[in-house]
């Protein structure tokens, strides 16, 4: 099967874990679309009652189109589950998300929800994660000096740029990204901990210890892990 | 004194340390205004050839203002100085900063500084932080949810009011800012770990270990302390 198909395959199936009353978070990417398309199937045949809460003006806007409710993440109570894509999962689970730019909202949602599920095609399941670039949404004031620190440091910075190529690309919080070309990271936590801590860092897409289930889509059909978390 | 004497008297106090050439941060505040106000001065009747960075729009303006060339932080090699307030700092050179809604621009420009340098009046010296409250930046999305884990951690959070106090402050980043109500912070470093890993958390106002030279008004004169750091 093709990658399209496979997304599409997990994306429908995931929306099997969604039941009526509860809320829900969505998240971003071409993998979610297709679960976003049969969720909005769901309410419409099914006369599903649920509340979406978005990760990105993107989703937001494919949702609203569907007539799935969304309220913001702070108009909910709690958010039952969340089913987002990743860019990367590792053997054990850890995941770099943020190659559509939204891993800020995406990790505010993840991070107020009681359960977090990933739908990926197979390519994106590794033994170690790093061959993706990781992103790493920074404040622009200063910036340069970020991306300097990380060059120093052999983390092979890059700013991401806007669709047209003509700009840097801004994130809905109006903040630019830097993606590190790592190869492999070894050790997440030590990362995630010291570019938390880089004065001008908004948030990085290392989302570590918050998944608790993965749907692969395989040729075979999906795939369903648990994370044991 | 008066307290505003005091302030006066530190500002222009700090700026006989700007050398002709340097590259000088410039902070925020009611205190650092005196020390732009002088810096003006001197770069209008010296012919002082300096170059400024600025860590808000308000300061931006004033120094537009009084003819003081300036530059974007990621538009410099280096910064040689940075002069700027504090709203607290403790027994070993531990500070409390933002209580002009400054701190992530502040925090970026020290930083990149060679040297910080800190003004204050006397009120600002004490052994302990945390009687000031302790601002906490963060993004609009998701605040509410930060807002309620503070609150369980008995962090006595509020959301800083605008000036006309009919809406929440908007930052120069259009983030909003939480004051946490601590009484006494013992464990600064601890605390700085735990909020920076907050997810939706932007930056908060504790600076530490980055201060090398104090200035404070007494009534006596102003007096000189030095971190050693």
């Amino acid at each position: 099967m093709k990658q399209d198909e496979l997304k599409k395959l997990v994306g429908e199936k995931s929306v099997e874990w969604i039941k009526d009353g509860m809320t829900v978070g969505l998240g971003t990417g071409s993998t979610v679309k297709f679960m976003v398309d049969a969720l909005g199937r769901r309410v419409k045949t099914e006369g599903l009652s649920i509340t979406g809460v978005t990760t990105s003006k993107a989703t937001a806007k494919q949702a609203e189109e569907l007539g799935i409710p969304l309220k913001s993440v702070d108009a909910v109570d709690h958010i039952d589950l969340t089913i987002d894509g990743a860019d990367e999962i590792s053997a054990d689970f850890q995941g770099i998300k943020g190659g559509g730019a939204a891993l800020l909202f995406e990790k505010i949602v993840a991070t107020n929800s009681k359960k977090v599920m990933w739908i990926v095609d197979e390519s994106k399941m590794v033994k170690h994660l790093g061959a993706f670039p990781l992103p790493v949404e920074v404040i622009p004031y200063g910036s340069q000096k970020v991306f300097e620190r990380f060059e120093q440091k052999g983390y092979n910075p890059t700013f991401r740029k806007s669709a047209d190529g003509n700009s840097l690309l801004l994130t809905d919080s109006e903040n630019y990204i830097i993606d590190l070309h790592l190869g492999e990271i070894l050790e997440p936590e030590r990362l995630a901990d010291e570019l938390i801590k880089e004065v001008g860092v908004v948030e990085h897409g290392l989302f570590l210890n918050m998944v608790n289930t993965v749907v692969v889509g395989l040729a075979d059909g999906p795939k369903v892990l648990d994370a044991n978390r």
